[in-house]
């Protein structure tokens, strides 16, 4: 089958590899008919992470199931399908508590919790850019689709961003009536976004440095706030009549820069303390790393951003954090769109063959004005 | 009447000064019997905070109360009454919202939220290391006692510490049959060990370097676990057999210092990354600081210890901070000791006339063995 | 001043009464803008409770401060204020854990927990049917709005019916993406409806037999369901494939009858029963009352509705009920209002004049079609 | 393989009946070493279910794994481990969501959610009373427990009461401090009572006519209300200084009956609606059934308890009910029985071997004095 293959910093192929097959009686295999190319594909291709050279990308994947082992029960050859990005056994004690996200069972790496498709560190499973993928333990895994190709843009985004930001709201504590403060107006900022409009927040601040971003968080209902033209603190300050707001999300992550584009590791957390209010909620969503030797400093090359966390407890706010649990959130994702209610193919901004991705990560990966969201289908 | 007067850095007096009185109509007057010496009395006393000279100190204050302004209907001349060291007015949003700790009326300081008695930076309230005590809102912040004077020692916990160390088991997100690792065996640390065994956990471990403070942990029914003998994360593991543990409380604050004394304001929290589960929660209610002039190096200065971030987001852990909202836990704590659940008093060292306060504060500062808590009698 | 009087069965007066004053220290006194008619004040018109001769009626009330007492200091005069119906100490333990609808200080009668104006066996408060109103506790109990006249007819919503639709969504634990059943298209039920919508709920049915009721649930873009034309349970199952919905909120109450005018006290929890699913939420805000020597058979009149109890318990459901806790959401819901996110003035038909009240009563009484809110402006 | 044999009402044998064997690739074969005898079994022993003859009695197992299918990973032979009651699949939406107990795939019959071993209307699983029994999905149900022998007798109560009775406290919204009622010291209500206790309840109340349960009820730290010597509502108000209980667990089921013996479908939940305090919560675990052959009168008959509802409104009280999902709870129950906080095994009575499994379901069906709770050794 053809495949998106990593071969180095910046170095893509699409080429043959191996088909995917049942190897398990819990697998199911499934026939992609939508990959996305996600942010986070980003750092590993830009040579910022561990994987190997090899491997298949893809973890933002949806299809057909074309089999199934002896043991599966559940989902039928011909089911349409969305894949959360979290590989799970569903029978451990995090699996059983909603943690996906820290399956135990899964990634065999030794102290390392969570397993996902195509991913540095996440275990060896092969990624969905390709034309089928192996998908484990797939009973518990797959969320079944309606049935022929509605909303196969929307649908899409139930594999990673949505419910990373819909996470993101959880994490924040969002509740009805809240006003919430979104830093990032990427892919899963702008989900977050969308998703505190879905829940009721009555004011939704969404901060960014690129025009066609900023739009975008205006086509989903929500307030620009451009931070190439001032102090995003400043600005929502100013627009709350000084209170703030009462959650914040973080949808940067650690490679946060400046309008000059420098990177300062801190500066969204610090942003984030600023303008959420006393007792308020922080969810970060924005990938932090342990270590990053190409950091710009020592601090970030140790993973330690010096951030203020002496107003952080002072004004007694609270933080979670961490890779969303997709299926915690994808079935009720799921009918909201069915139900016409939620419009994530809203941030779409190309739909290509599986040949184009090479050309697609590179566009992509210089964040050309535009380029928001690209998904990749297999058999066009 | 006489009262503990702070005079300037490790300087105090016990001296007349002007009689507390009713001032407004929802104030009461209370005759103070009990009024404990708390471990942020001495972040005052070593001249380390922006305390004005002359301020009387004391916000752990129970009493009786001797008279009640004009507006007061449900406290009585007579109630024995604890008295939550948070002032609060209790009809602003925070205070609906539980949250009295952050009061957005009775601090005056422009953009502060949450006022106490006799503390610095939280408004222009006198402290209760006095004979006489002045409460606002008094129908609002008081809580009743039983009357006499049994469980006094016990009862003398609810103003501060004891709802301040069950606050530290809440923002960890404790749950009965969790386990959990309680960083610091001061007065706070063993009452949070306390509440987390009162909310069934199944083990706690207490981490210390100080013997005296480790054997209470253990009267408290709870693990000792010496960081003078070794690495406090190894030795956790260790016993929990390589899981660690589902929560922690951070109980001990930014001056943080290993065995030899030095301070590393980041050492508890990269601790805690540690030893706590995959998606579990951290509670800090050891105090964290924007600013701290005296500070070991220029990130302590600025309130930004540089912990290991990395690894909290890459765990998906959960935190919460910050001084406690003491009257969303005095009452059921107040109930758990009087049907003889709780018994926070088991961590009294002194009982102490107000004369000896000055004696009294300087040993405690020094941290001399087996003195643990100080409780003053202005009456005796 | 004057008021809408009750002088017995289906009888009322607009005529002079004493002027309200300032009583205590706590008290503001209102200059009524609007004052709505509730379907709870038929209860009370029909002669089916206890409440005296010579009561002025009235509890869903806002207006202008006009006055306030000596201790009073977070509202002020001038203010434009929503005034809960609930009247709330703010300081016993109902009010401090948030439950001002069972405050354990303002209902003089032995036994009973919560007061409200104007209201059968809630205290001895007179109603805001009138030109002016005593507020107990004003700085606790008023919600203070924007001021000017903007949004008048959908901030008057705060005081009752829109918090109480709230409350019935909150008691059946709805969250986003799940759907939801609500019986009774009154105002209550029908504002039921549009929180549910505004939480993210992904399908909502609004079950009742009249036409008018019925549009309005469309226009709060929820899908009516006629149960003049059919079981409604039928109606839902069909509707939903077979699946029933997540949540249900009881919006009827005790007198729930028939198409063909028959009472059934127990008939709608039976149908929230059948077409909420297995662990499913039911939220009762319709009232059910503990004697109703009207009822049309001895368990109705002993308020002991024999419903389906054993399917309830075998579909392990859960409910809660009550009258609402106004305090725990008027705050968001008139942001979202400020905000343009909600708009509950939807369902107002008439505004009139206090003159015109005994009219208005005479005709909201029948149900006359078209009748669905009526809103009396003391001051026109 | 020998097994306890339903044959007609009242009437068992324990014979040979064919082995248990692995039948589909989830599946795990249990040698049973503890098999317990319920409450529950008695309706079906007294024939007041349809259990089909022939069927295999036992759904209170645990044992050692004997062999396990192709597709299980986790769970391996040799492990020593519990079955929880429910049979769930792992997958559905029931059991995503927590709720094992409503599992919608295990249960064969149309229209019902949940399975069980060896019990009426929960599908053709035969039961473990039994020298091995089939466990179906075991990577996903079956609870590893230490191995070797030690608590066999605490940890044979994780299979159904003890999570029972713990999952009823947390329908009522037990929160440390609370005071609790619980009805029925059978061995759900005593756990039930335990875990209270376990929790931080600041007092719990346990109401039964038996002297012998009382006692029990003492062991575990609780205070007995002898509902033989007068109105337990009396007494409970009583021993409460009138302010009754924040919460109440039902533990005696549709069969309620007065110290007289005759039945009162409506009696224990009116009790409960009079002592739990207004917005207090309850939670019902003993059971009611949606129609009764055998009820003392036509509401009873049909599953119409015709209870306190106007009541339970009026104080807007909170239910909920139904079967536990054991898993949610059986983790941290047996973490507290090895550190030694729980020990359930207080209320056994009886260790037995199969071979008097007949004699024994005689006995404890009548109640006998000290019959409180049977054990089966099938290997002794």
């Amino acid at each position: 089958m053809k495949a998106v293959v990593y071969k180095g910093p910046r170095e893509l192929a699409v080429e043959e590899v191996p088909d995917a097959t049942i190897e398990d009686p819990t697998d199911a295999l499934i026939r992609i008919t939508t990959t996305n190319i996600c942010g986070s594909d980003l750092h590993m291709y830009e040579g910022r992470t561990a994987v190997e050279e090899g491997t298949v990308l893809g973890h933002e994947n949806m299809g057909i199931v074309e089999d199934v082992g002896s043991a599966v029960g559940r989902v039928k050859k011909g089911d349409r399908v969305s894949v959360p990005f979290n590989i799970a056994c569903g029978t451990c004690r995090s699996c059983n508590e909603g943690w996906t996200s820290f399956c135990e069972r899964t990634n065999p790496i030794e102290g390392m919790q969570g397993a996902a498709y195509g991913y540095a560190n996440m275990g060896p499973y092969r990624g969905g850019q390709a034309e089928y993928l192996r998908v484990p333990f797939a009973d518990f895994n797959l969320l079944v689709l309606p049935p022929g190709g509605e909303h196969e843009n929307d649908l899409t985004m139930l594999s990673d961003i949505f419910p990373t930001g819909w996470h993101g709201t959880r994490l924040a504590g969002l509740e009805a009536g809240d006003s919430v403060a979104v830093f990032g107006a990427g892919p899963v900022g702008l989900l977050a976004a969308h998703s505190a409009r879905l829940q009721g927040a009555r004011e939704v601040y969404v901060v960014d440095q690129h025009a066609d971003r900023l739009s975008l968080a205006e086509r989903f209902d929500c307030t620009p706030v451009d931070a190439s033209t001032g102090d995003p603190v400043e600005l929502i300050m100013d627009a709350s009549g000084g209170r703030g707001v009462d959650r914040g999300v973080e949808a940067v992550g650690w490679q946060a820069h400046d309008p000059q584009g420098e990177e300062h590791p801190e500066m969204v957390l610090d942003n984030l303390v600023q303008v959420v209010k006393a007792h308020g909620g922080i969810g970060v969503v924005g990938v932090y790393v342990p270590e990053d030797p190409d950091g710009p400093n020592d601090l970030a090359k140790d993973g330690r951003p010096a951030w203020d966390y002496g107003t952080f407890f002072t004004k007694g706010q609270q933080m979670g954090t961490g890779q969303a649990p997709v299926k915690r959130y994808n079935r009720q994702l799921r009918d909201l769109i069915v139900e016409g209610r939620a419009r994530p193919a809203e941030l779409v901004s190309h739909e290509l063959g599986l040949a184009e991705a090479v050309d697609a990560y590179e566009k992509f990966d210089q964040r050309l004005d535009g380029w928001t969201k690209v998904l990749l289908r297999p058999a066009s």
